[in-house]
């Protein structure tokens, strides 16, 4: 590994067959951008779009755009678009609200399916917004629900017969651990539990097959790996054969069966619109097709092969030139495992952060003392992964970083 | 009546105080638009904003926006912002979410007030998503919860003490019919229900007053009289009595007391941000801004008054002009009941309303035979009022109207 050169790196950009992907997006100049995993880079396209919408469907078509643009279509078409990439049929999948509201929405769903039983399990250690919003609905419910918190390597033996459903984050969002979707889907089929997944840190970073593991419910965020923009609307998946059989309480017109008969009464439209509540949020919404329209011409195991290579390499130079300093990997070693981002823990690691930033490299901290790079293969190269490791070694060894005192956390995961 | 000429309408918006406010916004060539209590006209000053956040703030700041650009405190901020044209505090209203996912929040908070009783009133014939919502949420909730729908006159007696809250629109989508908020909040709190108001088509159109009614919980649409974009996130306002004492279910990370600490469980903030859920859609929300800044600087008793005006003016041309033709005043014939809008049943609405479009007077139908004109007073002219009209006699008159057999609906309310 010592013999290796920067020239190697500029040579695995060269033989990139994603390499043409970069110039598809804006990055800031002289910077390297380690936080794909928390908010994409803007594709140029994005800024075209947004001009479009809001010029010319907006000022222009006025109302009328709610058909002759397709507004009213959006959340079902955007979602039969995504849906290869995750492993989903065109009509199981909408983009709409916010994962956390979709999350509500999809596990109400899933409690049903058990009606008798009253036990989730979760990842404690994961993102918490997850835990948050069961915990909202359960105490809405009330009649006894509880959340049964476990971890990776308890997890199986956690879903047993009295677990109405299992509510799990496929990618954890600080190690960038992945969880094995197949096995803990079909340990809780096993046990007639329902199985809904989080995609937040793994929609548009490597393939996902929703019904290659039998998922039942899934949410997804679209504004990191997707690049559809800051808080662009969430993935929804609900598989097909619930279609119709299921019930989700946030019951909003988008969802009736006949939305412009102005009816009193709730009917479900028995499709994947009865995920959809209100009306959504148009510009947002509409920008996010540019980020799938790229997602959806570059080859997505390209994209892990990339991400794979990438983290194994950055691993491989921080350990060999910063090892002394004292970092301790978080995410797994073998990149199987492992998202598209690279954890260590490193004492001091808040300072550490901001002296990357004041140098350009874009990464973020997690308390107490969790360095977190993040991978996306569609615009970064090899080559930003040597600067990064020179530059954090060069921090490192002047120690100069120590001297930063500026106290402020990153604000999305 | 009769000897009122256009010449009189052009003077009166050369008097207008208003008639700046025009300039401000884009409006269709040859064209007149009475559906912005549908969706708002674009302000000139929303594409910069969104080419800021968009190639700027994205772009270049990326996820650190969400601390330099005010990504993160956003929906605070803008309800702060908007909260006087309200009747309300600073520290009472948020940006978020869609009115419907707004009114599941503040009506699932307004039940845990009086957690004994069961009924919800309502009113059925008004805009029913709302109903649907309250639908969805006490089917989730069991335990007994109906709602009891009743109409303008038989509200109050509806009102006894069996009802746990009050949700109702304060003006109706279809007729314009305004409610009385402060008389009916009184109802409800003499019986010791809560009051829950829907804003949709009065926020932005006149003064409105939740403190001085002593309205508990309100929501409201951004995109109709405030004109904020195409699906823009809605308002939510809690009163400040009811802070950190109320439970509402869709418990995000964006609500709770220290998001960055990532703690497992969720504990509320306990002000209003308790109302937030997942991370909001920053496109969107910050183009809301713009069309709240215009409000601002208008005098909301001038909007009010030009209203009235125009409303009353476009009625009395119409039924002296067109009266022949069969149309009945569907909405209050006095102004002070009267919202931002005027509604005719007319037979055959629907091919009418369509040769309308097409001589470029973009106003809307509603089934059976409802239709709707709405006058957004910061950027409709008196004379408008005029010319309306006359496209609309010049139809009626030549008959050519009923040939026209294409057949869609308009798709917002």
């Amino acid at each position: 590994m010592t013999t290796i050169t920067r020239d190697d790196f500029l040579r695995m950009d060269a033989n990139d067959p994603l390499a043409n992907f970069r110039d598809e997006f804006f990055l800031p100049k002289g910077g390297i951008y380690l936080n794909g995993n928390s908010l994409g880079a803007m594709p140029h396209a994005a800024a075209e779009r947004a001009k479009c919408v809001i010029e010319h469907e907006w000022a222009e078509g006025l109302i009328g755009s709610m058909n002759t643009a397709g507004w009213y279509d959006m959340p079902s078409a955007l979602g039969r678009k995504i849906a290869p990439l995750l492993g989903a049929k065109p009509n199981e999948v909408v983009l709409t609200d916010s994962t956390g509201v979709n999350l509500f929405k999809v596990l109400s769903a899933a409690l049903k399916i058990q009606p008798e039983r009253r036990v989730i399990v979760m990842q404690g250690s994961n993102f918490p917004t997850n835990n948050y919003m069961a915990q909202g609905l359960i105490a809405n419910l009330g009649r006894g629900y509880s959340i049964r918190f476990a971890e990776a390597d308890d997890m199986m033996d956690a879903i047993d017969q009295d677990v109405a459903a299992i509510c799990i984050t496929h990618v954890h969002y600080k190690t960038g651990h992945i969880l094995d979707m197949a096995s803990i889907t079909e340990r809780a089929h096993a046990v007639g539990a329902a199985a809904v997944w989080d995609l937040c840190h793994s929609a548009g970073a490597m393939p996902v097959d929703l019904n290659g593991c039998n998922v039942d419910f899934a949410v997804a965020c679209t504004y990191k790996y997707i690049n559809a923009g800051p808080g662009a609307p969430a993935i929804l998946f609900a598989a097909e054969r619930h279609h119709g059989k299921y019930f989700q309480p946030l019951t909003g017109w988008f969802g009736h069966r006949a939305p412009f008969d102005f009816d009193r009464d709730y009917e479900p439209i028995g499709d994947i619109r009865q995920m959809l509540s209100g009306t959504p949020p148009t510009v947002s919404l509409s920008l996010a097709e540019i980020g799938i329209d790229i997602l959806l011409r570059a080859d997505m195991d390209a994209i892990r092969e990339k991400s794979m290579r990438m983290t194994d390499l950055f691993i491989e130079l921080v350990e060999d030139r910063c090892g002394k300093f004292g970092f301790e990997l978080v995410s797994p070693r073998d990149a199987k495992h492992r998202g598209s981002q690279v954890s260590f823990d490193k004492d001091d690691g808040y300072p550490l952060v901001r002296a990357l930033h004041e140098r350009g490299v874009l990464c973020d901290f997690r308390a107490p003392s969790n360095v977190r790079f993040g991978f996306a293969p569609l615009y970064l190269r090899y080559v930003d992964v040597w600067d990064a490791v020179e530059v954090l070694y060069d921090i490192l060894a002047t120690g100069s970083w120590k001297a930063s005192q500026f106290q402020v956390r990153s604000a999305v995961t």
